[in-house]
C-alpha cells in the first residue's frame, strides 16, 4: 500500500491510540522474521534459538516492571491479558464473589467484568472525581470481605490520569481480593513497579510503547491463583497456549529494554513538550479547558476542550494533524466519551474534547505547528458560527 | 542473537512444526512495521491506511478458502481460533449437548473439548484406522440428534493424513450440529474450500504456510451462531477484541495470496521430493515402515519408523538435520505420540517414528543429504547394538 497517498502524513499526536515502532525494535525483530523461524518447542537448533530469544525478552519485560521472568505470561494483546487476568481469576476462585473496577476502565476490562456480572457475579463500579481519579472512600466502602478481584487501570487512556493503585491494592489485600492493574497506557511511559503498586496481576501492551500491535503480557505474581481461559498445548506455564509469536515477543523485550534505559529523560522531555503545547493553545484560545488531573497525569497526554466547537469538527478542519476525540477504539463514532462523562464533565465539554498524545518521536516543531493549526481552525470556526 | 552459532543451520525438515517466512511475506510486512503504524480504529489517515490493509488481507484469506471476506475473523494463533470455534459454539448453544472430535486432534482442539467435558458436556472421541483416518461408521454412530459440534482436523500434523471432512460434515448437519475443521496443517498445502468441505467453522494458522507465528484466523460461515470468548472493544465483528496485529495480518494475507497462486505446482514438487526421500530411505533401510495413509496425505509430510532405534536417538545422531519425533509442541519430551497410539501402532513402532516434513524451500539436494545422513546414522546405530 502506498504510504505517500494524497492524504500525506499528518503530524502524529495519537500515541495513546498506538505508537510507531521504534526503528531499533524493528531491527531487533528482523532476524526472527528471516533466519530465526524455529518453533520454540522444537528440540533442534532452530527451536533452541527461538526459545532462548523468548526467554531473553521475558527477562527484559520483568526487569522493566520489577518482576521475576517466570511471572511474565505473553499474550496476543493487552485485551487478551486483561481477559486472562479477570476471567482467569474469576474461574479459579469459583462463582458468587464480588468484583470491583473503576468507571473509566478500558472496554477490555469493563466488558469481561460485565460478562461475569451476567453470570451472577456482583460488580461494583467505583466513581471517579472531576480529574478522573478513583474516590478512595468509595473504594474503601466497595472493597469488602467476599471481594474476589479489584481491577483498576494505572493510567487512563483518554485523560492520562494516574490512579492511586497502591492504596487500592492495600484495600484489596485487606479484603482478601487480588489486585489487577491494567497498565497498558503506563508501562514504558512512567515508572511501573509491581511491588510498589501492590499488583498481583498487571497488563501491558506492546503497541503502546513502540513494539508492534499483536503482543501483550500479563504479570502474574508467584502464587496468585489463575486459570487459563484458552486450552491447548501447555505453553506459558499452562496459562496461554499457542506457538509463541517470537518476532513480536522479541520486539516487546527490546521495547522494554529501551524504555528502562530512557524512561527518566523521556518523561522530562515529553512533559516539557506537552506543557508547551498546552501553553500555546491556552494563549490562543480563551476558555480552553484541560481535562484530567494535572498533578497525576501521563507526561505525554493532553486532553483539552475547545470552547464552542465539537472535537471531531475541529479535528476535521485540521487534516495536517492526526489526533483523537474520545477513545480511539471505534472508528467513525462521535458519541460522547464515557470516561469524560464519568468525570462529571458536561456533555458539551466532553464533545468539545480532543486528546493530543505525544511520544518518542514528537518534536518541538511538531508541537508548535499543531498548536498553530488548531488555534487557527478554532478561530475560523468561531468566525463562521459568530459572524461579526 | 547470533544465527551462526556452532550448531550451525541444519537441513530443515520440520515444516509441520513451523515454516520459515517467505521473503515476499516479510517484504509485504515491512511497511507496516515502519511508516504504517496506525491503529485501524483511528479516524485519520494512519488509521485509514491500516484499516484498508487489514481489509485487503481479509479478502486474500477468504479467496484462498472460498469464503466471503466478512466470514474471516483474525486471531492471535490457530490455538485461539480453535478455542473460539469450540468454546464459542458451546457457549452460544447452551449447556448439556454432545461434542464429537477425533482421537488425533491437536491439543488446541482436544483440550477445549476436555474442558467442556469437565463442565458436563458429553464428549465422543472418534477412533481412527491404522492410516489415521476417522472411521466413518463410528462417526455415524456417534453423531446423533443432540450433537452440538463436530470438530475434526483436515490434515494431521504428525502423519499428514487427510480426513473425510465432507462426509463428516454431512453427518454433522443431518444431526443439526455445526462442523468445525482445524485446517491449520492443510491451508496453503492442499486445496481447501469451505463449501466443498461443508465447514461451518474452519481454523488456519499463519506460521504453517510462510506467515509469522502469532496470527491465525477462523472462518465463521454467515449465520453460524458463535459467542465471543474474550470481551473488549468490539473488533472483528464483536468476536475477537483487541487492536488488530496489522503487520501479521498483512503477512497472512500475502501468504494466502502466494499460496493460491502457487499451490498446484508446489504440491506436485513436494510430492515428488517426499517420494524421493521415502525411496532413498527405503532402499537403504530394510524394514522401514511408513506411518499414515499414503493415498490421502499432505504432499510434504513423511512419517517413518526406523527399525530397531528410537526416533529421538536417531535424530540426536544426525545433528545436520532438524526434524521432529512426536508432535513438536513440547520440547524435550520423548513420550510416545498419542496420534500414532490412536492409529494402533505398537509402542516400539511409535517410538521409532520420525516426522520429516518438507516445504517451499526444501531442495532435492537437501532431501538427498538428509536421506544419506539418516541411513548412515541408522547403520552405525545398528552396528553398535548388534556388533558382528
Amino acid at each position: 500500500m502506498n504510504m505517500d497517498t494524497k492524504t500525506g502524513n499528518p503530524i502524529y499526536l495519537d500515541y495513546n491510540a498506538t505508537t510507531p515502532l521504534d526503528p531499533r525494535v524493528v531491527e531487533a525483530m528482523l532476524p526472527w522474521l528471516r533466519g530465526g523461524y524455529g518453533n520454540p518447542s522444537s528440540d533442534h537448533p532452530y527451536g533452541h534459538r527461538a526459545r532462548a530469544a523468548v526467554a531473553e525478552a521475558r527477562a527484559h519485560i520483568a526487569a522493566l516492571i520489577g518482576a521475576k521472568a517466570g511471572e511474565i505470561i505473553f499474550t496476543g494483546s493487552a485485551t487478551e491479558a486483561n481477559n486472562l487476568a479477570i476471567l482467569g481469576t474469576a474461574r479459579v476462585r469459583g462463582k458468587g464473589g464480588k468484583l470491583v473496577c473503576s468507571a473509566i476502565e478500558h472496554p477490555s476490562v469493563a466488558q469481561p467484568m460485565q460478562h461475569l456480572a451476567g453470570e451472577g457475579w456482583q460488580l461494583a463500579v467505583l466513581p471517579v472525581d472531576a480529574g478522573g481519579q478513583v474516590l478512595l472512600p468509595a473504594a474503601a466502602q466497595a472493597i469488602s470481605t467476599g471481594t474476589t478481584l479489584v481491577s483498576v487501570m494505572l493510567a487512563n487512556n483518554e485523560v492520562g490520569t494516574i490512579q492511586p493503585i497502591a492504596a487500592l491494592a492495600g484495600l484489596a489485600h485487606a479484603a482478601g481480593a487480588a489486585m489487577h492493574v491494567d497498565a497498558a497506557q503506563a508501562v514504558g511511559k512512567i515508572p511501573v513497579d509491581v511491588d510498589a503498586l501492590g499488583a498481583d496481576l498487571l497488563t501491558l501492551a506492546g503497541h503502546k510503547f513502540y513494539a508492534p500491535k499483536g503482543v501483550g503480557a500479563v504479570f502474574v505474581r508467584s502464587g496468585t491463583p489463575l486459570a487459563a481461559i484458552q486450552f491447548g498445548a501447555g505453553h506459558e506455564g499452562g496459562l496461554r497456549p499457542g506457538t509463541e509469536n517470537v518476532p513480536h515477543i522479541v520486539a516487546l523485550g527490546e521495547a522494554a529494554r529501551l524504555a528502562k534505559l530512557e524512561l527518566e529523560a523521556e518523561m522530562a522531555r515529553l512533559r516539557q513538550l506537552r506543557d508547551t503545547l498546552q501553553r500555546h493553545l491556552a494563549a490562543a484560545i480563551p476558555g480552553l479547558l484541560v481535562n484530567g488531573q494535572a498533578d497525576a497525569c501521563l507526561p505525554g497526554t493532553l486532553n483539552v476542550s475547545f470552547p464552542g466547537i465539537e472535537g471531531w469538527r475541529l479535528l476535521a478542519a485540521v487534516p495536517e494533524l492526526a489526533a483523537s476525540t474520545g477513545s480511539a477504539c471505534h472508528a467513525g463514532q462521535h458519541a460522547a466519551s464515557g470516561v469524560l462523562g464519568a468525570m462529571g464533565l458536561s456533555a458539551g465539554r466532553a464533545a468539545a474534547a480532543l486528546r493530543l498524545s505525544l511520544g518518542r518521536f514528537t518534536t518541538l516543531d511538531e508541537v508548535g505547528t499543531a498548536a498553530r493549526a488548531l488555534s487557527a481552525a478554532w478561530g475560523a470556526a468561531r468566525t463562521v458560527s459568530n459572524p461579526a
